[in-house]
């Protein structure tokens, strides 16, 4: 079993990584997924703001790295690819789990080409500003991001086509699977 | 004028990306001679550890970005790489004297490699163990270093060998000065 935990920057194309992979059979667990499943248990809305909150919440009682304890049990195949974690914290619950199998893959982008891939996914009614930009920036750094990309064990650079990222996501995962 | 400012985690390789760029006709300011050079003036030795201090008094009575804005007059030529940043301060205050002409180059090695790397460096009878690595790593991320690695304008992955370093920042330095 080969374990990927993604993380990167908004807009450096960590969903388009996970498209590369999933062609190559991964199975893909999204974070995000576990908390709205969390969220529904206790007859939350799922796509309500407030199961923003609730997971705060859970992080403050049960530790910063709940979400990844409650994510491992999902975690099974081949291949899987583990999508949204947030900080050193949760990649250490992750490591203590998987332990060599498990590697951090930093999907990186320049502000600039990510400012200006947010800017064509924007609605053209709501268009990003680059204050909202920094900002989102700025909160995802907060949480460590920062961190978690420094320390990755790979980095993929996704700075042209997506051609050119599948290209590099392929040669990636023949390292990662022992095909190269 | 084009200006690179080089971040990387401790081990990653910014000495040997510096000796590609000097290959290439680049000046290079390195923060910490500027440091050292005032410490002389406050009449310290520029050998001894009060160096530290007095960088960290100093930023706390000027602002984090003080030993920037100290580095920005001496900044000068076609090309220069400015080495030792600290964190997102001192990256605004590079930007703000120079703008879209200064460039962020970010080192990047797994820690499983940068680990190898310093422990071959390590002096013999005192080795460097997996403790005093990961206390050092949390110390520059504590300066803000993976959040200026996060937000590098270009990312170099040096994972492999010194000839495939030289290819890759032959390729970046072509990039940046528009030979390409």
């Amino acid at each position: 079993m080969k374990i990927l935990v993604t993380t990167g920057m908004p807009g450096s194309g960590k969903e388009e990584f996970l498209k590369c992979c999933i062609t190559r059979g991964a199975k893909v667990v999204r974070m995000g997924d576990i908390v709205r499943q969390k969220a529904k248990e206790f007859g939350l809305d799922p796509s309500d703001s407030s199961v923003g909150t609730l997971a705060n919440e859970e992080r403050r009682r049960y530790g910063n790295d709940i979400w990844a304890k409650r994510t491992i049990p999902f975690v099974g195949g081949d291949l899987v690819v583990i999508d949204g974690t947030r900080g050193l914290d949760e990649i250490r619950a992750f490591k203590h789990a998987f332990g060599e199998d498990l590697k951090v893959i930093a999907v990186h982008s320049s502000a600039k080409t990510r400012f200006e891939r947010l800017k064509g996914r924007a609605r053209s009614d709501a268009p990003l500003t680059k204050a909202e930009f920094d900002q989102r920036d700025r909160r995802e750094l907060d949480w460590g991001l920062g961190e978690a990309i420094a320390l990755a064990d790979h980095m993929v650079i996704n700075e042209s086509t997506l051609r050119e990222l599948k290209r590099r996501v392929d040669a990636l995962l023949d390292e990662v699977l022992g095909k190269k």
